[in-house]
């Protein structure tokens, strides 16, 4: 199937373009939305992209801006909150563009919703918080398994609270997507690993969970279904199994969307706002010690694990000081509505400090 | 979960709530969008609820319209025209809202689209024929199958072109949906068969196609799966099958959508057009005789037959005139882009008239 003949599902799937070229293909997606030749679109660009090749190819206009996102680590409030100054003066912003991994797919949502609500980042931290639909926004993924191309929310730390929440809303998620599995091509092996396993670890804490969902649990048991033929086969970064890879991540991250996460997520959270561990990372150190939990899940990763030949960071919080076991306590335990889907309401009752901590000294 | 904890996948999937309620909770979905208390919102309900209970549960206002759509017959593009006429007088529309079968939500999509692009319907029956997007509008299936709630067709008969053909567009993908299958309940054995039969025969019809869709192969896979443990079960209305039929058919509007149907859809809008069959009694009637074109998946479908003893009207076609064969091979081969997508871009010469006829002959 062609470029051109590329058809689309929901006005969420705007484009999927199998043949490729889809960062060529913005006019088509934007019109509609940007009618004037000088109406501003803001592209947010992995600056994994700085070099340029792929910016041009976009069809910029003059009015147009380019920011590369500096994903070294991951979006805080004070970042989203700079990044939206910078984007205020000027033209009137018409779309967001991003391209790029969970990051910047996460910040260009943020940056939407705050350019019509203004106020800062952090004020729509939770659930159903933004009034209003932000600026018409279009999801690029170039890196597949967070499901941030489907979800509602956009994740962003918070350092003054300790807390690593997003802006759970329905004007959260991208007016459309263009997903092309050409741009998951050069991604690093390791790191396809980790942030694909996001994907596999989404569905099985979705379908392990007390709130069950019939829609969720169908986009999760297809993309369990993908992402086990993924991360069994001896080629995971196959053109194929990009593309397995890439509708698994929007159907996973569609399924947690009307569902919640459980154990894993949580325990990943605090490593992220204590220790500075990237999401998907701290997601497979998680991952591995999980045997109490989903123990079948477990084991299927180490399988996983072992037919890439990955090397999963170990002893990471094995002698830390008794404030920083507290800190990270509090920053897994906090996250009540994924614990109690995974345990029950009474999920203090099982993760006592003294049990939290236990996991984490196993990592 | 309770209603006022249902989570949201995307735009479309607005609302999927477990709990039922849902048409109580219009206020909800139409937050944002209809902002006054005399904002217009006009309620597009299947004749079937007549009776008026449904409409109470509404949350109406003064401003607002209810019109229950005659469904006796498929919506023609006539009679769009002449509801879109019969909307235009009095306050500007600011939401539609469909609630019934595919041929009341495809009035919804048709109607959204013309209040404001203006013309006649048949103006818009191809592919990516209209130009602005339609009134805000939401899709309430109360009988599942037809995939009418996820696709980007509104399917109209032209009697003046003897054509069965749809406003093919992104604009005319509902804004959002509210899934619940306690409306689905009371529908009829019979039609409830027929009607879920339309996704099976889609998920076939798209997996062996020519056109392969990574993400429509997907969202096909599961919907089979689906539609397998509804057809193939003991009790296809049980509450849990209703709601897997439910989710299927939305799955399977999101897989037709990125893709083509194939050999059944073609010759049952023959039928359809020639001697007024409905869309979903015709598919079956096709389905049943389509030994030469998906063998295994007429054996199942005769098995799912067998085990809720359906009866497939037969005989229908045996004795017609020359005149309506002619008829019923032109309004078959008229559909070069699924058959194209079944065998090839030679189709015409597998489907020859002689061919066509024996096909409907068997019927």
């Amino acid at each position: 199937m062609s470029p051109t003949e590329a058809l689309r599902m929901t006005k969420t799937v705007g484009e999927y373009l199998l043949g490729g070229g889809a960062v060529s293909q913005f006019e088509k997606v934007l019109r509609g939305q940007v009618d004037e030749r000088d109406d501003r679109v803001v592209y947010l660009i992995d600056y994994y992209f700085r070099d340029g090749a792929l910016a041009r190819r976009l069809p910029l206009k003059p009015a147009d801006t380019i920011l590369y996102i500096d994903t070294t680590d991951e979006p805080t409030t004070e970042a989203i909150d700079k990044l939206v100054a910078d984007l205020r003066p000027g033209a009137t912003v018409k779309a967001i563009v991003g391209i790029g991994g969970g990051a910047t797919l996460d910040s260009a949502k943020a940056a939407s919703n705050l350019l019509t609500n203004g106020g800062a980042a952090a004020d729509y931290q939770g659930w159903d918080l933004v009034p209003k639909a932000g600026v018409f926004k279009i999801g690029v993924p170039t890196l597949s398994g967070t499901g941030a191309e489907a979800s509602r929310t956009c994740v962003m730390m918070n350092q003054a609270k300790n807390m690593k929440l997003g802006m759970n809303s329905d004007h959260t998620v991208f007016d459309r997507l263009v997903l092309d599995p050409e741009l998951t091509a050069t991604v690093p092996r390791g790191q396809y690993f980790f942030t694909g396993m996001d994907t596999y670890i989404h569905c099985v804490e979705s379908l392990a969970g007390r709130y069950r969902h019939a829609f969720a649990d169908a986009c999760s048991h297809q993309a369990l279904r993908l992402s086990r033929e993924v991360f069994l086969a001896d080629d995971m970064l196959s053109p194929e199994n990009r593309e397995n890879l890439m509708i698994a991540s929007f159907l996973g991250g569609s399924a947690i969307g009307n569902s919640y996460v459980g154990v894993v997520h949580p325990f990943s959270a605090g490593l992220s706002m204590v220790l500075h561990t990237h999401h998907c990372v701290g997601n497979c150190i998680v991952m591995n010690v999980m045997d109490d939990f989903y123990p079948r899940a477990t084991e299927e990763f180490r399988r996983m694990v072992d037919v890439h030949a990955i090397e999963i960071p170990r002893g990471l919080c094995r002698d830390l000081s008794e404030q920083k076991y507290r800190a990270l306590f509090e920053a897994t335990i906090i996250h009540a509505k994924p614990l109690a889907n995974a345990l029950g309401e009474d999920f203090r009752k099982i993760l006592t400090y003294d049990k939290v901590v236990e996991i984490f000294r196993l990592m």
